[in-house]
């Protein structure tokens, strides 16, 4: 039995059938989001399975029904829409997809499972189908706390320590921490938050079976035997490619609260990642960095962009997530300085005293631009605390002072 | 015949009295900005002159004429500096100061002379009472583009490689790069200045033949060689203080277009010229640096806290200070990659060529979720510019492509 056959009997599930489409349109497919979301996946999926005669108009009667009359132009958009899908068609087979993923060990989620992130849903149309999971399958408790820390392959050793030490602090602030899996800051960030015990997801562009790249094989089974989970939502085999990339930024600022920026060229991956997230109203934060290396130019152009706001350590990037209580910022303490905590009228007149040769009262106040009173009254303070020596009437400051 | 009598001579002007009036209270003082405002240098130095007696209360008629009737709280405060400037009533010697300035070459301004730079009356009544100049004395000329550099005297090599060159682009650009003459940033900041022949400004917290710090003696002349001025608020021998330096900040952001902290601690005099310029409306850039340097920490906070914008070259800063025309940012220019130019369809073909065993058109068209016909349309294109090669039936990517 084939795949149209199998998505197309009487008892096919939503389950299956947002498998089959999530086999067929590509990511971020708006026109098979929206039809979906207006006939469900099933009624969809008939509904495509009935238009795929290339010989007959299409029918738009249970559509419309949905949609109200669709205008000239989305009426053009949808059947250009079923040319394209048709071509994949035959291809599909979710049972297929669905065994594969049982074999590498996994769960697949559609929105109404408890396992679902919530966070997903506010892409619209351009929600997946379902989510593909190896690991720890609930994503509403791990992203519910997600943080996305996205940057570039070709990271400087800088930015790699940087998204080390930033996961570390998050993941131990509970945070979970999620990144594509690719070479230099996602696989810096994947790194830092395992160091710190915590969970962290990698989602990645093609199928969960698909470790790309390679070199980072290794890291996604410590991520999946760690508590934490590979997250796809295409199915088994597929491969990555360009658009797919540009479609998973989507996912990662979707699925966490706050999307951070360690390091990025002026034109990136992570950049798109940075406006999928201010798209979605949620916070960005850029890492600065030297402005002598193109590899922080990204994330100073958001910056000046006003797209992110600026994050140097864990607790800042907890803030900017929204995380209260013991996760916000304290000001850091700086070693006081000589002259804190003294009025202006003391500080005038510390600073006034002579180190060498004593001075009358007068000449002090006059240096200090204060009143003979208020100089007398600042001397007999400064000379408790021994910052200031008389001798006779004159003053000076101690030596050393 | 000493200070007091030189300057309540029927004759003095206003010019002179100013010169007094910068020789008696402190940079910043408000109550004595008010009163020249009110009652004029001569006006209010004749006031001070008959209510110097401690034994009389003072005579309100000839201020409250200006005023109008002043609240109690006002009058004990103007009775609070009265005797303040009392102290030092005895040592002003305009005159003197005046003789002292022309030894070294050099001019005194006051507002309403042609060479008065316009952006320092927006400090209302903080505005100094005249500047002392050496070199170049019109201000008014150079500070109409002028752009404040400060940062730390602890710098980071890093910083100070930002800062001179920061300086040598603006000043090529025709700016009047102002900073502090300080040690670390500052004086980076007048020496890339220096190296584009450009003139630079540096404003001092003492006297102008108070070489702070001596270890820049040599850089100040270079200064005042290369056609740039040193310039202060209080004349000749007037020493650097604590709160000087803060007020000379002041200084600093009201006389240029706009303030850039190159480096700066968490808390420093660079942050405080920064929320100077913030107060003045005038715009604030921060250069970022790598989290992991204190040096940094000001200029990230500035940036968080919405007080900055971040600024990375010469072009940004220009842009920040309002310059128009030529000196706008221009776009990036980046290499063009594989890809580039082609539309999403086409993009999608190509992606979808395979490297190996080639494949027919439905194939192809399936792989990348197109049309029968875009497929064919894009292979032609593709063919054309050397992407794909057609064996027979079927398709594949150029090797090495």
């Amino acid at each position: 039995m084939n795949a149209v056959g199998r998505a197309d009997r009487d008892d096919v599930s939503e389950f299956v059938a947002r498998v089959a489409w999530s086999g067929l349109a590509e990511p971020g497919d708006r026109v098979a989001g929206a039809l979906v979301d207006a006939l469900g996946a099933v009624g969809a999926w008939r509904w495509l399975g009935g238009s795929l005669d290339a010989e007959r108009p299409l029918v738009w009667g249970p559509v419309e029904a949905r949609t109200g009359p669709l205008p000239a132009v989305q009426r053009a958009r949808l059947e250009r829409s079923v040319r394209r899908w048709a071509t994949r068609w035959p291809t599909v087979d979710p049972e297929r997809d669905l065994d594969d993923l049982s074999r590498l060990g996994g769960a697949v989620l559609v929105p109404g499972d408890p396992r679902w992130p919530a966070g997903i849903d506010d892409l619209g149309d351009e929600r997946p189908f379902c989510l593909w999971v190896r690991g720890e399958p609930d994503l509403a408790g791990a992203w519910r706390r997600g943080i996305a820390l996205v940057g570039s392959r070709a990271a400087t050793s800088y930015g790699e320590r940087v998204a080390f030490d930033l996961a570390e602090g998050l993941s131990a602030r509970g945070a979970t921490v999620v990144s594509g899996g690719a070479y230099g800051i996602d696989a810096a960030a994947h790194r830092g938050s395992l160091a710190a015990g915590g969970p962290t997801s990698v989602v990645l562009a093609g199928g969960v079976d698909r470790t790309y790249p390679v070199g980072n094989a290794r890291l996604f089974e410590a991520v999946v035997g760690g508590g934490g989970s590979v997250v796809a939502e295409l199915g088994p085999g597929r491969l990555p490619t360009r658009s797919r990339f540009l479609q998973r930024n989507r996912l990662i600022a979707a699925g966490s609260r706050a999307t951070v920026v360690v390091e990025a060229a002026w034109r990136s991956g992570a950049m798109s990642s940075a406006h999928h997230a201010a798209r979605l109203l949620r916070p960005v934060g850029a890492v600065p960095g030297p402005v002598t290396s193109v590899a922080s130019a990204g994330c100073h152009r958001l910056l000046r962009d006003g797209v992110a706001v600026c994050v140097t350590d864990a607790a800042e990037v907890a803030e900017l997530a929204g995380a209260s209580g013991t996760d916000l910022v304290t000001e850091r303490a700086e070693a006081p300085r000589a002259g804190d905590g003294l009025d202006a009228v003391t500080r005038a007149v510390l600073e006034a005293l002579p180190r060498r040769a004593p001075a009358d009262l007068a000449t002090v106040a006059s240096s200090a631009g204060v009143t003979t009173a208020e100089a007398r009254a600042a001397l007999g303070l400064l000379e408790l605390d021994g910052s200031a020596v008389r001798s006779g009437g004159d003053w000076s400051l101690r030596a050393g002072g």
